[in-house]
């Protein structure tokens, strides 16, 4: 799979992704520590008598599952990941384009990023990622990383599963019922693109029915993680994961809290047809997509937990119907939670006036 | 009803309380002017296009449901209330002591309070709140407002009959079969505590029942906004309020966003047997009903959403097996979604572990 962006920055600009992006992989590789030292003030403030004795012996377990949270969290920022990371930076002299119809399978594209690295492996160093001297962890920070461990329960274990089918299921269904006419090996000339594709399994699920898709996401985070679980699992259930240690309400017991998953389900390089192209772009929707050069370029557009991300949805819409081919299709699913719910400059659509703006721009809707 | 605070403070803790106190009734005082300038700045940040006059129409109609609510507001810190505003400040010679078992109606308390207000027309302008120099209404002290708005609702609309009915309905239906033996116009031989009693309406319903009951609630917000639904309305329906329209997520259409809701559904001055003493007392479940003078002095403590705002839940347990007579039954419904989640010194139980804390507090669990 190809990461690209297609951003133009000015120096200015360049800096400050570069300085996010080191405060990302920061962040990642500040887990281990920073967890274990609030777990330590949580088991140091308990009394020591033995009513708390279960507490104790509770938390005390959380020590082996930080370690294997931080296992996987320091793999995602290794140095295997450097040539992705450089990909990330705009404008670095690499690429500047996405290459959205490359008709490599991942399994390929994964091999020949191995081949590289082996081959080039002064490369590793040449990735300078500079923290500014005034940036310091938040909790908020943290909260990003822990989330990101959550997120890959739903999108990339057996646990997952169900609420994948009720989420991900009517996108996908809806998409090979539509194009039910069109034979598996001629789908990947069907164009898909997906925004705000997160950890990428509705991305990969459209590429296993045979589509060619591209995945959108504005998040470092998520783009990181999300380029790990994509290419870098060499078998299925790999990695052992304790994504519920930092979540301390309506626990029913001490195995609830401390349940191993493991991720991923299954390995996606499996998977992938030769027939389909299969991207990943970082960046801003709007600036992306609204671009002159993706004037009608997609078939569907499927958004899933996407469009209340707006500040203004009617951008979204614009967007949507610009980049879009002329008889393309939009696909959404998901609530109404504004992302910037009550901000000033934001502008929260109900359903209904949704609806009216979705007839506004053009759209027809077919099925609700 | 009487209100009353058992708190034995110092000169600077007093002054603390009392500039809180100022502060929570500048709050509520603010909400329009505040309410106001949010609604304007969102106005003023829509583009002038057609495509957005369904929601500059509805967020215009949001200026008349500000003015209903504020009006709400202003009642509930109007002068009529500076008797009650006296009576939360601590140790200031009135009182001191709870009057729990006073036999008065609350039909009684109340009309006794008018009558001391008329008669002593004055007092309105003895209580001097004084907000500190240094202080600021910040968007979550306005939150708390709206929150009380929204709880009106819960406790003391129609509209909130069902998540009642679920929610305290277990509690009575269990009070009622377990004291079945017991004539209603004995009832009030029975004392019922209910820490956190929020709008007051589960103690309200537990005196309508016949049972002697008393309030403990720590938040200021909630205090004013109990005592006045409970003895200022003159009849059902008197006040509308549009709770919804400060939330912007998830809203199916306009008419969901402007509901009037009209509060009291009930009158509870017609509801209140003459047999039972009905109460409240502000201030901090621990130290009120940790003192010695609260050993062994009720039947019943019935905890609703309650147990979780604990730091430390034992010290609730301690304190409810305390004030609890021997054969006193403690009744208790709710999750556990800690309010100090993720507090160093936060303590946070699985519901496991709690049971467990149960039984090593001598309780029996009769019913699950």
């Amino acid at each position: 799979m190809d990461h690209s962006s297609i951003h133009r920055l000015n120096d200015d600009d360049l800096l400050q992704e570069q300085q996010h992006l080191a405060q990302v992989v920061a962040t990642y590789n500040a887990y281990r520590r920073s967890s274990i030292l609030v777990l330590e003030h949580k088991i140091a403030a308990i009394p020591q008598k033995p009513l708390y004795d279960q507490v104790r012996a509770r938390l005390h377990s959380h020590i082996h599952c930080i370690n294997h949270n931080a296992h996987l969290l320091n793999l995602i920022t290794s140095e295997h990941q450097n040539e992705f990371l450089q990909s990330l930076l705009p404008d670095n002299g690499q690429k500047d384009e996405t290459d959205q119809h490359n008709k490599q399978s991942n399994k390929q594209s994964n091999k020949q990023l191995d081949k590289q690295s082996n081959d080039h492996s002064q490369k590793y160093t040449q990735l300078q990622l500079k923290v500014s001297d005034d940036y310091h962890i938040t909790e908020g920070d943290l909260s990003k990383v822990q989330s990101t461990i959550r997120q890959f329960v739903r999108d990339w274990s057996e646990e997952g599963r169900v609420e994948r089918t009720n989420v991900y299921g009517p996108i996908l269904d809806f998409m090979n019922l539509y194009y039910a006419h069109v034979p598996l090996q001629e789908r990947g000339e069907i164009h898909v693109l997906i925004p705000g594709s997160g950890l990428g399994r509705l991305v990969f699920e459209t590429v296993a029915n045979g589509f060619s898709c591209q995945g959108n996401e504005f998040s470092m985070y998520m783009l990181l993680a999300s380029n790990f679980i994509l290419n870098m699992p060499e078998r299925a259930h790999e990695f052992t994961i304790y994504p519920w240690i930092h979540s301390f309400s309506n626990i029913p017991s001490a195995a609830n809290q401390l349940q191993a998953i493991q991720i991923p389900d299954i390995l996606v390089s499996d998977h992938v047809p030769p027939t389909v192209s299969f991207s990943m772009v970082a960046g801003d929707f709007i600036q992306i997509y609204g671009a002159p050069n993706q004037k009608d370029q997609w078939d569907v557009v499927a958004t899933c937990f996407f469009i209340d991300t707006a500040k203004d949805l009617t951008q979204y819409l614009a967007v949507i119907k610009h980049a879009l081919k002329p008889k393309g299709i939009w696909i959404n699913v998901g609530p109404l939670l504004y992302h910037f719910e009550g901000n000033a400059d934001a502008v929260e659509f109900t359903l209904e006036e949704v609806k009216h703006l979705i007839t506004e721009f053009g759209f027809v809707i077919q099925v609700e």
